[in-house]
């Protein structure tokens, strides 16, 4: 399938490794192709530049922003969670219509320090304001609440997580679903919270990942919703 | 030992029967005595009217807001959210000095319909407020994240899940910690997260929590936080 994603950072680039393994064409998109390759040294994280990546992941394709929501047939919105309506906008209206769109992005708000706050609060979620903004968008929540390691390897995990579903259309979630279980999610841990305002409730988890971060000393942790047996 | 428990809703009167069983001396506050005793009929959640519960547990004594916070050695907050502070006020200023209050209440505006809101957002907590109200006692916020059946009965889920604690006292979180372990909580289940702004993040949790509820068609669940083995 040819899967476009926005957004160069590591949880695109995560993502983009194992759709390529998975054997799908990815092309990623990214605000200015020549900045963004021209950028040398570490990033933020201490990780590679990106095109020391890209140079071992040859077979993912770089474009703009425009290019990546034209050429995917399937949608991933990984950019920062502030610049992820900036960047749709320049995506495209006409590239989005119609078409699924992931959304694993957080609505962190990084500018008053540590821990981040978010930009949204109670009675909006950023899932939701992609939706007004794209209505046309098939857009589903999910894999925001871990880490980007988690969200294609939950397997790194000693026993079986749960991982959330946000989204106003059935057919677009189960897509996202058979996704999901590609990378090695179990249907059964699935869950499906409903329609895209349920985004609320898995935005804002955030505020207690990014403390349990800072306890657990680790970012590859995820929760396990443990129910009563009837 | 000698409890104040402030709040006689179904959260009040679950603690209150587990402090019981376990030999404390308990007595519940309430705004107004007479009111709260002359309620008849059930509740808004089908349960048996206060008055008939206090003769099924005769050995928990009944006062005001004040009456309660004096009484008790360690207090419990049970009110509801949005009638915390005042609820404390009540109760005094005085009467909450130096004392460890257990917060298990949470910030939900239930005034803009299901599910419920937070009254807080971002860069506060209710458990901040009430330790910036009352500076000179000792906040804990825990409990708040689960049913009030689960807060003292860990062991109706079929697995150990987690609980939190956030304040500013050590020895205060030690205090509550065994009061935790009484109720069935084992000690390594237990997630001290730090200082009482990390309650921003046990309380934001709420959000998922209700839309959980919703799904699972249960409130008897719980988050189990799985780490990476190293």
């Amino acid at each position: 399938m040819k899967i476009g994603i926005l957004g160069t950072g590591v949880v695109g680039q995560t993502i983009a490794e194992k759709l390529v393994q998975l054997g799908h064409n990815v092309m990623m998109g990214t605000r200015d192709k020549n900045e963004t390759l021209a950028k040398t040294g570490k990033d933020n994280f201490g990780r590679p530049a990106f095109s020391e990546w890209l140079k071992n992941n040859s077979k993912v394709q770089l474009g703009t922003f425009s290019d990546a929501a034209s050429f995917g047939e399937l949608l991933v919105n990984a950019t920062s969670g502030v610049g992820a309506l900036d960047a749709l906008k320049l995506a495209g209206e006409k590239n989005l219509a119609e078409k699924v769109l992931l959304d694993v992005s957080n609505p962190l708000d990084f500018s008053k320090g540590m821990p981040p706050t978010l930009t949204v609060c109670n009675t909006d979620s950023l899932g939701e304001q992609i939706q007004r903004t794209f209505p046309k968008t098939k857009v589903v929540k999910s894999l925001n609440t871990v880490n980007a390691y988690l969200m294609t390897n939950p397997k790194l995990l000693p026993e079986p997580t749960n991982i959330f579903l946000n989204g106003n259309d059935s057919n677009a979630k189960a897509e996202v679903k058979k996704l999901l279980t590609s990378f090695g999610w179990d249907e059964k841990d699935i869950i499906d919270m409903g329609d895209i305002s349920t985004a609320r409730g898995t935005e804002q988890i955030l505020p207690i990942w990014v403390r349990l971060w800072g306890t657990l000393q680790t970012p590859i942790f995820n929760f396990k919703i443990v129910v009563e047996k009837k």
